[in-house]
């Protein structure tokens, strides 16, 4: 591939951006894909639609100035901690490939260029290859050149990395203490509660902690298994949501469910209906109704605390002297409960996670298959062989550029979409609790597979992936990667232009549910309200694996073929508009991990960084440097250290909560006497069965729910990034107790 | 090498052992011996020593018989969890054993031996190559005879640790629970207290613990650093003991220390001068000699707490946002302490660790060069091409038998004499608290280290090594150790034979300590008086390590090479006898980690099976067996699959305590009333500088000190297996402060 390929490519990829960037900025003024763009402003800020002008349809660049221009504090209000810790990895990102950008493209790339006593080609004609390191003599005395940046570049990236980590730090500490009163900082999740033949579980529960926690235990919920009932009253909910959308067809504007309360009368009316009848069944004694409800129960609880330090100490104790017994952990919020696999027995949690991490490992050896076949196609003489009658094809030199230079990477990128929803129903199977957890855990697996997949199959399958040979020599793993990592830059080059800027143009533009909407808008003619259920939460799952596959990709080629970092630049500014612009309006955050995905990100980077190091050494071996490589040993071993460092340093607050700053938080609540308040809230935080479903029963306005702001105590919300959901909201089931001591 | 060959290593091995333990039973019974061999029984129970008589000088197996008659309690009571989880292990292996030798050696050894079509020689004359898994020829239909009896061996195996680590959990809680009070479960160790310009360390500790548990904090004690006036102090009491001893001499007597208190008066007078010049100066403000105190804390304390459950909860949860600060551990036993390494700032240890860890794996491979050449010993050819002149001497089939059979291992086992010190001397530099904890790290150490160099470079040296490309074939490994384990097996069973036969005679014997007692009464003429500070403790750390490298050894050779089985067995018999001896008798346990061990050992016992389970599935592939192969690969599974399962069931409790259990012991004092009393032992507990050390003190007789029975609050005791203490009890400087709430 040349010069001239490698502009077609960027070219092509310039022309799609900006025609789909001029789609959205105009489709995002049509009143019709309010609900696809602004779907966070309409649930918190109650933005009405414009009226009709012909600003309407001339593309204009009012949204990224507007993104530009937001605060930190904008952000941290429309996405809380995860979204601006996801904004760090992007400014990291940016900050670090400036500097390796400057060094590289100034110091490294004319020693790469005039590496060789050679008659240059014209420029544009000129093969990319030239601009690699491969392209420097062997025993040359130039490679200090790409040491040096090599030192730069790790140095640089230890030194943001810390003090990122630390300002991330600060901000999880900062969201403990600043956030207003939050239920789950007082629960505690309890599994594994051991099965008695003389009582039900919740008494079980109940005794054991009045007697070890007799001064901060105030009362527990159970977890109940999901029954047949249950599915009925989700049909039940389904049919009034088509009635209820029919009837405001009618009305025909865009208000929010949440201030529409008259609608719901006649459902109420049934339902309360329904609770006296309930009320009546059970007044005397052991009913069948109460029977049934003792049967459901399952050995999980959530356990109420007097102060966030008690839940804490309870959360991060071992209670029980067998350890598969009285399980216990800090509690989701009440939104990110993950209800359905509470009711797994914690006994099979470490069998599921041994069972899915086997699954995804099989998955990801399989996925080998279209890889090896995307790797093949650019390797245009192969691929003439294997199809003859594209021969005639091939032969133009437009067609050529193109296969090799851009099919590929769209082929391989098709295929990255079937991923992330595979790896979100692994964990899922996995048995966590939390929907947060699920994320950040697909998210792991994510982002391991996308390295795989991407950049080592792609480097190495040569020669030894074809034998299934990788793991038989790992003594010459720096080798090989030495050799295919330059010859491969062009691919990552290309890669980033297609799967990196296409990929932000189409999560700016939103396609699927910009469809969805279309379809349902102007076929089905129907008109769905803007509910917070229905709305998105932010995808970290795919988006913090790809920018952390792009670092990858520019650390390792920073040195090695430098021409890549400049588009990768431009990706990473593109990227930092885009995912601001997406959180301000877009997505909407319905949980909080409170920056638990740093520590993933930290780690990556440091394997990017240490990956970088061996595969320098192995260039440098191969190029016979031994100065070049012989500085570079104390580079990986340094950059190690430092890494544990910072795991002694700023990891355990990711893990565990700090006494301290709880103690506080308790004290300050105590001398404004919130206790009663906190005790209240608590007793509603955690529902299983909401009587209503929370788009249906906050009909009185979200100012109740959110006296304590506190992130929704309605009961639990749908999450739209899995469908595989058992139990969703079951109205009428109320089957929350509540054992007061 | 043949049976002839074996026969003749066992047989002098056999003489080896009937006539050390003969001279053992001759030489227990001289009264000179008894502070050697009674070490134990002196300190505790006061023997006296026996009048002369014939059968002083009769061997007997009295010994034989008493050890093997001694109750789980009187062990238990003579050595403490520690002792019993040892002989638990040597439990496992004769009943694992007993199993492995009966399924293999009428199965598979005839299997083996009548795998060929071959002719037999006679027996004595037959290689031993023949009862190897070698000798049964490819595509075998016999070889599911091997499988079976490794599926056999696993599964039992598994569910002996599985009851193991079930009792051992057991004991375990009922040593915390069972234990009377003990003042490390009230205490926690403080590390990493921040410095501050306004108070002394003491004073941040106080206040610190003061406002975040107020309720449950009763007093703390810093550590201080030892200066120069401590180390006079300590040259003075090793003045003093000298003309102690020398005085002792003339009574010649064998009155342990702990009794004759009338011989310290003139020392304790001094003390007391000292003292009150030193009340002198602090009474008015702050004297230099408080300064100087002030400028001697070191950020270390151990904080007093009300209850053990107060004092867990305390060691478990992160206390600081900063997780260098402020770090907490449950403390060690008073007598456990390792003083000298509390004043390491928190922050270095993880740079020791990592340092010594580097360190401990350079020694690791330096040691291959004896290794080698042990190595080539066993290969005739070419020791006779290396020393020409060993040619005639190697001729005479006696000295070829004894220098294939016997020499290498011998050579073998002088150079580990080395390694324990070394890993000793290591995990001191490494930082650890405690001295059990230290003895823990260096067992991981010397069992990393045995299993290297005796089991893996034995079976790689071959080709491997020598390329130092062992890292290489990944893939090929289990290949090559299927080669090369069953041609090791003869070197492996003289190993056994050599190595573990005389070294459980050396042991009982105690050759060293021994010697040390002979040169000191009839050289030196001075007699040493058994003090509880001269005893030894169980060397935990060399010990276990030869037990599972025997069992290592055992599982791998079981269905390659069953001759080594038998062998083993007796080993293991003569195990249990000698260390029930050695408990009873002459080690004196001063600490207990509470069967911290046994996690060690479940795991290496795991790794035995699994890379037995792996030689064997390379084995079967050579050998072109592939059902075999077949149904090895589940086998595999299901043991990591059983391992996963005990960590998740067991292992907590090994690593923190349950809360419930610290609870209930509690209220039992709670109800006692015993408060008072377990706060009074607190403040005396833990002794940096005692102002005698511990045998000199305790003069007024052990019952003062052990009134609430708890193991020595007297302070600290000199560990003497290793002499690199820098800091060992010094008299008169008592700076303990202890600041009452």
């Amino acid at each position: 591939m040349d010069i001239g390929a490698l502009l077609t490519s960027a070219g092509i990829n310039v022309a799609i951006c900006v025609v789909l960037l001029s789609l959205y900025s105009i489709l995002r003024k049509q009143p019709s894909n309010v609900s696809v763009y602004f779907m966070r402003r309409l649930i918190s800020e109650q933005i009405k639609p414009d009226h009709f002008g012909i600003e309407r349809l001339v593309p204009s660049a009012s949204w990224i100035v507007r993104a530009w221009q937001a605060t930190n504090e904008d952000i941290l209000a429309a996405g809380g901690v995860d979204a601006l810790v996801f904004l760090r990895i992007v400014v990291f990102s940016i900050r670090i490939f400036i500097i390796a950008a400057m060094i590289c493209v100034f110091l490294v790339l004319p020693v790469n260029y005039y590496g060789q006593e050679m008659e240059h080609k014209k420029i544009h004609a000129e093969s990319l290859e030239v601009f690699t390191i491969g392209n420097v003599k062997e025993g040359s005395k130039w490679f200090w050149t790409h040491c040096l940046a090599l030192y730069v570049i790790s140095s640089s990236a230890c030194v943001l990395l810390y003090f990122e980590y630390k300002s991330i730090t600060k901000m999880r500490l900062a969201h403990i203490t600043g956030s207003p009163v939050n239920p789950s900082h007082f629960t505690v999740l309890v599994r594994g509660i051991p099965w008695s033949r003389d009582h039900s579980y919740s008494k079980t529960v109940e005794n054991f902690f009045s007697t070890y926690y007799p001064a901060s235990y105030v009362s527990h919920q159970m977890v109940y298994r999901a029954s047949r009932v249950d599915k009925l009253m989700k049909d039940a909910e389904k049919m009034y949501r088509v009635l209820k959308s029919i009837e405001s067809q009618r009305k025909d504007s865009y208000m929010p469910c949440c201030l529409c309360g008259g609608t719901t009368h006649s459902f109420k009316a049934l339902n309360i209906e329904a609770e006296s009848v309930k009320s009546k069944t059970s007044g005397d004694g052991l009913q069948p109704s109460q029977r049934e409800k003792l049967e459901k129960e399952r050995p999980a609880a959530f356990v109420f605390f007097r102060t966030r330090y008690d839940a804490v100490v309870a959360a991060q104790v071992l209670l029980s002297s067998n350890p598969m017994l009285w399980v216990t952990q800090l509690a989701p919020e009440p939104n990110d409960v993950y209800w359905s696999n509470l009711s797994i027995p914690y006994k099979q949690v470490w069998l599921r996670k041994i069972a899915t991490l086997l699954g995804a490992i099989v998955f990801m050896f399989v996925f080998l298959l279209p890889v090896t076949f995307v790797q093949g196609l650019t390797q245009l003489d192969q691929l003439r062989q294997t199809f003859p009658f594209l021969r005639g094809l091939l032969k133009h030199k437009f067609m050529n550029q193109l296969v090799t230079g851009y099919l590929p990477s769209v082929i391989l990128m098709l295929f990255m979409y079937a991923v992330p929803p595979t790896m979100m129903l692994f964990s899922t199977i996995e048995g966590v609790v939390s929907r947060s957890e699920r994320k950040r855990s697909a998210c792991i697996k994510v982002l391991y597979f996308t390295i795989w997949n991407v950049f080592f199959v792609n480097v190495l399958s040569g020669s030894i992936i074809r034998q299934l040979n990788v793991f038989s020599s790992v003594r010459d793993i720096p080798t090989q990667l030495a050799k295919a990592v330059p010859t491969q830059a062009t691919f990552f080059t290309t890669y980033v232009l297609t799967s990196g800027w296409a990929s932000l143009s189409c999560e700016v533009i939103q396609l699927f549910p910009f469809f969805c909407n279309w379809f349902k808008r102007f076929i089905l003619r129907k008109q769905e309200e803007p509910c917070s259920s229905t709305a998105l939460t932010f995808p970290h799952h795919t988006e913090i694996p790809r920018l952390l596959l792009f670092g990858l990709l520019g650390f390792t080629c920073s040195i090695m073929a430098p021409l890549i970092l400049p588009f990768l630049l431009v990706y990473f500014f593109l990227a930092f508009l885009v995912y601001r612009n997406q959180i301000l309006n877009v997505y909407v955050p319905k949980y909080e991990s409170g920056g638990l995905f740093w520590p993933i990100v930290h780690n990556t980077t440091i394997f990017s960084l240490v990956l970088t190091q061996v595969i320098a050494l192995g260039v440098f071996g191969i190029k016979r440097s031994p100065v070049a490589s012989g500085f570079t040993i104390p580079l990986i071993f340094l950059t190690l250290l430092f890494n544990e460092y910072c795991r002694q340093r700023f990891s355990p607050v990711f893990k565990r909560s700090p006494a301290q700053v709880l103690k506080e938080k308790d004290r300050q609540d105590e001398n404004l006497g919130r206790a009663e308040e906190i005790y209240k809230l608590l007793q509603t935080a955690y529902c299983q069965f909401p009587l209503l479903s929370p788009d249906l029963t906050i009909s009185q306005g979200p100012s109740t729910s959110q006296e304590l702001s506190m992130p929704g105590n309605s009961g639990q919300n749908k999450d739209h990034e899995s469908s595989k959901d058992p139990e969703s909201p079951n109205p009428g089931n109320q089957l929350v107790k509540l054992n007061e001591k």
